[in-house]
């Protein structure tokens, strides 16, 4: 089968690989669709960083080189001996958040956990092999374009539910990236009453205005919190850091109410200057995002499937797996217009 | 009557002034005991920082030169026309916050804030005119000595209130001064299971044992992070930063558990840096302290009044007013055996 296997940094080959042997507790899926995630980009870029670069993933016991892709759906081809819950032509979403399970969910997705696609063999390939508590059906209402959207709005309903967000509360957003817009979706299914964005690009203050922000600005031709305080004299309640840098992690801060939550949902690289001043004078607290829990996970598929949400908006462009990196890596490197790109592996819905 | 006068940073002068007049709704408190705060030593040395230096405080319209001293109890003396809860001869401590008033009490302590004795004359002096809303009642069982220690007291247990603490669970302390003192106090009483204190000297280590704490690590010998790990393998539920420093916020971060928070005691003059990564891959909360609300100056009051807390450990040496600079803020700035001093006024308990 083709598959998308990293390397090393700036080497990854769409090659011909074996599929893994399935065993009693795999699903064998026909993978239809697999997003690219920021985090594909920066092993691409930088990696690696969550690959096992050096010695196998004492998760999974897989090391470099493997297949990237962990934003995927598909169709059941087979199923092992062991699986009950699904079996061969069935719709099926990846939950590719690999564990040691032995914690309770809320815990558990900080316990030493690695992705599939990520530590293990994933979804930029014609097939993959996963275990049967990975695997998540896909309801009829859904397309299997929309299944490769799930991973990722997950992860912003878990960022929602960090903040503790409640409807009639008022939002502010700081990146309108994919996982931006995606924020600005899920704090909307939760009842945000006006959820403002600030970004550099024009063109995805537009994506943001039509996903539903009410507001947005260019944060390079306005004060955010000069523009911030005129909706909002007394701060916003919730703020979301979805840019990863020192300025907008103080922005989000400074633009939050006395006793609201600043929710860091970037990865950020390095260490940041911050005032801890901010929060004593304020009683702001920061808490942040990472993965998602399995019940989250599934409820974004509800969601998803009852209209509540609909993030298919943020679908810039559908490419080939051998154009994984040109029209994949390089576009969402050098041209800001691009959200999230899909590459059609059997492309089926 | 005697009043130690702050002028400007190295300049507060023992010296004589009139008694303010008292209004409809005010009481004259003749100050028995008023505590030195790490507050009254910054504004001494570096201050104005929360004295009014350059025009009127908006809440109180009074600027400097004006009396310090926002730690203290006393003997009412006069009752403007208005007051109605205290008379001549009750024993009483002083809630030194002023607030607008306008908000509920968890966002009013956050409201433009200020402090008898820092916006306003306050208590290092023989009388104290305050408004009657800042005037509580002594209870018999505590002595005018002890009535100075509610207001640090007061701080803490607020403290350990935003942190979330539940009976059971485990604690770290950085810095064992006052404030770091009266936090293990504060724990102790709700319930702490391990109460870990780390600080650079040893005689406040040994007075952090006396109050409460269960282990304790000279931060200067060994590295809290790996004796934190042999205590608690999984981290601590709560962690007090109570040094203002750059290294103990982050060792705080580092030393939490899963899912656990930080809690800012202290206020920290300038920026510093830290790895939001550390949040992000933990689950880990920042929140903080400033002030108290009027609830929970009233609790600490019946907390010590009942014997749950018992703040006068902390205690370290007694002084009279015309001795505040040399054997009150230098001895706090030169020993750090010091940890309270108590300025005696009347003297009366």
């Amino acid at each position: 089968m083709r598959a998308a296997v990293w390397y090393k940094a700036n080497d990854i080959r769409v090659e011909e690989r074996e599929v893994k042997e399935v065993l009693a507790n795999d699903v064998k899926v026909r993978v239809a669709w697999t997003g690219i995630c920021g985090s594909d980009l920066h092993e691409y870029h930088e990696g690696p960083v969550l690959i096992p670069g050096n010695g196998p993933d004492p998760l999974t016991n897989q090391e470099a080189p493997l297949t990237l892709g962990h934003e995927f759906s598909g169709i059941v081809e087979e199923v092992g001996s062991d699986v009950t819950r699904f079996k061969a032509g069935d719709r099926v979403v990846i939950n590719p958040l690999i564990t040691y399970g032995t914690k309770s969910s809320e815990y558990d997705i900080y316990d030493g956990f690695t992705f599939v696609g990520l530590g293990s063999d994933g979804g930029f390939a014609d097939f993959a092999v996963v275990s049967e508590k990975n695997v998540y059906a896909l309801p009829k209402g859904l397309s299997l374009e929309e299944g490769a959207l799930v991973e990722p709005m997950a992860v912003t309903v878990q960022a929602v539910k960090e903040g503790g967000l409640q409807a009639g509360q008022t939002v502010a957003v700081f990146g309108a990236g994919p996982i931006g817009l995606l924020t600005i979706i899920a704090a909307k299914a939760q009842g945000a009453n006006k959820i403002v964005v600030f970004d550099l690009s024009e063109e995805r203050l537009e994506k943001a205005l039509a996903v539903g922000a009410t507001h947005m600005f260019n944060s390079g031709k306005v004060n955010p919190l000069e523009v911030g305080k005129e909706i909002e004299p007394e701060g916003f309640d919730v703020s979301f850091e979805v840019a990863g840098v020192e300025i907008t992690l103080n922005q989000a801060i400074k633009i939050t109410k006395t006793r609201g939550t600043v929710v860091i949902v970037s990865i950020f690289p390095k260490p940041v200057s911050f005032s801890p001043m901010d929060l004593t004078a304020s009683g702001i607290k920061i808490t942040s995002t990472l993965a998602y829990e399995p019940a989250v996970f599934q409820k974004t598929i509800d969601m998803m499937d009852s209209g509540e949400i609909n993030p298919k908006e943020i679908i810039t462009s559908r490419i080939e797996l051998e154009e994984l990196v040109e029209k994949g890596f390089d576009a969402l490197t050098n041209d800001k217009t691009q959200a999230k790109i899909l590459v059609k592996l059997s492309g089926e819905q």
